[in-house]
């Protein structure tokens, strides 16, 4: 991979004379960012841009060629790509449109590409892209016109959309954020994001990647790769298409909407998710610091007003402000003009105009051990400031090293200034508030989600495997009549692998059922189990509070004949008869084939919760006993299970062992398409929880 | 009020020679912003700087006064003030701090100060500020050294911090936003911010103000002022406090924090509330366009990225992408080059690159009458694009005078550029894809708020009044004996004001009880009616579903020995007896009369649901029928009311008469601190709600 950002020897494939020539650009690009190799112009019209020769093949380039940049008609890039296969050229960038993206011929060439490039043993970038950066060679090759605006620096983009990658170095350029490498991969034939992931993560000039993605290819791989990652992985993912309308009430396993996954699973990678350039923007730059390790924060500021907003945005943002000492407090008031201003955290700097004092007040708040990092908030009042405030910073940046801890620097000033402060430091300024403590919030996250990815798992953490063979024959039972699970069946899979589930019986007639109530005990209930019928409750399919025998007879015979003249298709197993269960807290349990991810975990609360409040959370599979445990308490109506307002807490560690065993269940049978426990009833602590109904979807093949 | 934007001669009062003067920095913005008027310096030590004489009082002046900018120790204002009455000067800005902001002494002070300006007529903007600006004639009085950083135009400001009005000046100067008038209100002893946006809204050469708040003075005021006001108010208000924490659980009135009712007064008042400085500036821009009137947006993007991206915003905003007609993408087609996109909306201009085709392409969605405003997102492919690229943003501008649609005008470009189309054209350029959308959200958000202030209100709309003799007899009844409204008279008071309250009797004994109770009907409910206990579950003073006169009695007398033990203090009156309610949904009705704001009203959906997903929308009251309905629609549970999932609708119709009643009560008694109603039990559509449970606490005078 590395030989796509240092090549030697590099054609470019597709240049003409002619002044709208996209190749022309390319070759300008170079020669403006300094490439430090050496440059071959290929066009099927030969002639000469720029004093260079533009050779009519690569074939024709009277030197080895370490890597050929691609811009010809999509048409003609299979027999391009073979003529470098021939030359000997092991690496390309092609940046080439009109592929798979737009046309059934168009996925046919993407076909052809392939084959010439397994022929020859060729890696690739691209098509439909525009191309790589690298900042260390000034290797540049984007076929729009760049000059050079981004700084040298430690950041490196991998984005699927060109237009977005270079509205990023725009950003970057703005917030005086230094570029390492760039990289476009289009429609991600050959070499795709994961791979540009995982070796910008092993390079060395890379410290912070983010990536831009319109798709996911491979998941769990992205995953895989991400958690190894000491680099933070900031990623923009779009794309995010029907969110919400995809919600089917009735269906729990569709409350997890494929963008929910994903959130799901960058959480359990660490990979931060942004959602807008302004996040972006910050979060870049907070992220160039040293982390925000605990969550008191020292907010120091010239202006009263922006340190209420501070202190605004610290509560919102789950932050505390650290108590100053009074030591460090008197000492500070020693210096004030005319003491105008109340001493305490958030401190307004008021009338005191000792910039050297305020790097002392940063300094003493940093050395405060309660203090994790501080917001100086600075305005300037004049441009005679300018220069001495320059100094103020360059201490600060001393201060960050010394102390290891982050200072997020605000200005308010006339924009020149900030200007030449971001181009000139290598420390990030930030211009808006509230938009600051947020970014620190993110830096918080992140400090603390690396730190319980890199802990040791404890042993024993997963339970231990049990009843596989008796789910494989379920399902071989099922497969071969052509069918889903039935409810029976289901509620035998869950069981087979540690699922408590409420006892229960089938019954083929009145008679049948009223005896097996007799058995399992009033009040009773019966479920209808059919084929055809997964939402039971909407055709009538499920009776609750049977009293007594007789009860049970009338409600089988009722259910029959009402459901018969509901949905007359519906092939009628019987009716399974369960005890009602003991009183608690509803939970519903899913699980999912996600294409990108694999299996994943759902929980929600029961009811209507899940449904009118999205009170869901998702894992992707397996999870560990600490996973399982955030799931339950992520949940918006965690304090009901907890126990809320004098009500009894809920079995939470039966839940967290459910969870562990449905993920177990999930990873070990890919085949299962869907899975639902609605509900999951959760007893008093110490008592268990039960699932009452299930439902197994197996996937088509 | 106008004459303190425009004085013609002005007394900077606190000058002096010293370098590091702040009276000096005023007289030099008031040069520096070719202030039209006439200066005069003033300070006690004499002199000159550069050149102007320093009058030792305003009295030396030789020439009548229209304004003082005082700016000298806090302890000399009164006696400065007094000589600017005796001058015979009726305006002043006091930029001075250190009164009650900071000290007791301060706070005596802030009093002389009021009282010279009584005897004397002065009206006077701070102190504590850092004074005003006016584009219009020059007049700059800020004491930070000010460069002409920020264009002219229609924007005003009203701050009460003056860091974070300069950090909005700021903000607006990098934006390319023209200012018309700033000030900083500080302490608001006088003139207040209330007084100043009214002024504001009938100033001619304002358009949109943006206020910083703090605190909020009249609140009723500034909802009357804005209602009135044709020109959008943006407000960021800081300062708000323990959000969260302060809502009790117990104590349904608590939910209603501060901070949301802020939110409910701005949001019936038509202001636009922004929690940071990418909404501002964000917003700021988009009212400057026509307003979006619909939800249709038509997207038009150079890069496919940015199209997806804006794809995603639109969808999260609640926009639709209007379908562009078959015959409009056709004439697009007849122009690309090498056709590699697929045409739909959001449009990718993918391989066009001329750019006068963007400009009719923009028109053509323009004149599609499904398309209510146009997102246009532009990159810059080359430097040598930025002059037709110019001709393009001219031709835009005027077509969203023509069309009066809005288009949100997104560049992705160098730095340069952009800063140069900002400070060039009186147009919003915008930088940021997901923010713009938002911004355009708000637009039309902004837009049906003023519909629906500026419609007619129907008539008869609020609830005849009734009952008012009867609730204050019941007042003055617990006035008198010192405590607040015992539960039986609470739900009188309820049921005098029409709001149907469950059927009840109190009893003094078991025997009284258990005779109410045939009379009302089994099963039957017990609460105890205690003038300390407001928490009757915790003590265990409600037994519900008693079956039969036995039970009631038996109830009692437990009761009332459980409570005695646990509460000794308590007082109790008796029991009330009540029948068990017909099963329905329930919802928290409140009231509260909030300091800033008046009469408050809550509504939340029962149960747990208020407090753990603090589901509750509040209004300040009084409200119209709509409001009502609005109130319910915008709960989260609503659907739950509405009869999701099969559910039988509840009576909204019911809920939103108790709403509207209860909206007179609390308008009617100021003297009601709070007020609760716990549940109302809401019935299927058609059969009524009832209170069950009602509270009402009166304000301490």
């Amino acid at each position: 991979m590395r030989d796509i950002f240092y090549p030697t020897t590099v054609a470019v494939i597709g240049v003409s004379a002619k002044p709208d020539n996209l190749g022309r650009n390319i070759v300008g690009n170079l020669v403006e960012y300094g490439f430090q190799g050496i440059v071959y112009a290929v066009g099927p019209s030969g002639g000469a841009i720029q004093t260079r020769r533009i050779y009519r093949s690569v074939g024709d380039i009277p030197d080895h060629i370490d890597l050929a940049v691609i811009l010809t008609p999509a048409a003609t890039v299979p027999s391009v790509l073979e003529e470098c296969g021939q030359k000997g050229i092991r690496f390309a960038i092609i940046e080439t449109a009109g592929f798979r993206e737009f046309t059934q011929q168009g996925q046919q060439l993407e076909l052809e590409i392939v084959g010439v490039a397994e022929k020859y043993g060729i890696r690739f970038v691209g098509p439909n892209c525009i191309g790589a950066i690298n900042m260390e060679n000034g290797f540049c090759v984007p076929f729009p016109s760049l000059k050079r605006i981004v700084k040298n620096g430690a950041v490196s983009i991998v984005t699927q959309s060109g237009g977005v990658g270079m509205s990023a170095l725009n950003l970057m350029a703005n917030e005086g954020l230094g570029l390492n490498k760039f990289v476009s991969v289009g429609n991600k034939l050959n070499i795709n994001a994961e791979d540009m992931l995982e070796y910008l993560i092993g390079d060395e000039g890379t410290e912070l990647i983010f990536m831009y993605l319109e798709s996911i290819g491979d998941g769990r791989r992205m995953m895989e790769i991400a958690r190894r990652s000491p680099k933070p992985i900031l990623v923009f993912k779009s794309n995010i298409g029907k969110l919400g309308s995809s919600i089917a009430l009735s269906h729990t396993a569709s409350l997890a909407s494929d963008d929910k996954v994903v959130d799901a699973a960058f959480h359990q990678a660490g990979i931060l998710r942004v959602h807008d350039a302004t996040a972006l923007g910050n979060n870049m730059k907070i992220l160039r610091l040293p982390p925000m390790r605990g969550r008191r924060l020292g907010v120091v500021s010239r202006s009263g007003g922006h340190a209420v907003m501070a202190a605004d945005a610290c509560e919102l943002s789950g932050f505390d402000l650290a108590p100053f000492p009074d030591s460090f407090l008197r000492e500070i008031e020693r210096h004030f003009r005319a003491s105008v201003i109340r001493l305490t955290n958030p401190l307004d700097l008021g009338d005191l105009f000792d910039l050297e004092m305020f790097a002392s007040i940063v300094e003493g708040a940093l050395q405060i051990p309660e203090v994790d990092g501080v917001v100086f908030l600075h305005t300037g009042i004049s441009e005679a400031e300018n220069l001495v405030s320059r100094k103020l910073l360059e201490r600060i940046m001393g201060m960050v090293e010394q102390y290891d801890k982050p200072v997020a620097y605000y200005m308010s000033t006339a924009a020149a200034e900030v200007v030449y402060l971001k181009q000139h430091y290598d420390f990030p300024i930030f211009t808006q508030v509230v938009e600051t403590v947020r970014a620190l919030a993110m830096s918080h996250y992140y400090y603390h989600r690396q730190q319980a990815l890199h802990a040791p798992p404890s042993p024993a953490e997963r339970p231990a495997r049990q009843g596989e063979s008796q789910v494989r024959a379920l399902i071989a039972q099922a497969r071969k009549a052509g069918r889903d699970l039935l409810l029976p069946e289901a509620l035998q899979a869950l069981e087979a692998y540690g699922i408590p589930v409420s006892p229960s019986a089938m019954a083929a007639s009145p008679a049948q059922a009223a005896q097996a109530a007799e058995k399992l005990g009033f009040p009773a209930v019966l479920k209808v189990a059919a084929e055809k019928i997964s939402h039971k409750t909407d055709v009538g399919g499920v009776r609750l509070n049977l009293a007594n025998a007789p009860a049970v007879e009338a409600a089988y015979t009722e259910m029959l004949a009402n459901i018969r003249s509901r949905e007359p298709e519906a092939e009628i197993a019987g009716m399974l008869v369960q005890p009602m269960a003991p009183a608690g807290q509803e939970l519903i349990l899913g699980g999912r084939h996600d294409p990108q991810f694999g299996p994943v975990l759902m929980v929600g609360v029961g009811g209507i919760f899940a449904e009118v409040y999205e009170d869901v959370v998702l894992r992707v599979a397996p999870i560990h006993e600490s996973e399982a445990r955030e799931m339950l308490e992520s949940l918006h109506g965690y304090p009901i299970l907890a126990g809320a307002r004098g009500r009894a807490p809920s079995d939470l560690e039966a839940v967290v062992q459910a969870l562990l065993r449905l993920s177990q269940l999930m990873v070990d049978f890919p085949e299962i398409q869907e899975l639902d426990i609605n509900p999951l009833r959760v007893l008093p602590a110490g008592q268990g929880c039960l699932a009452l109904d299930g439902r197994i979807i197996l996937s088509e093949k």
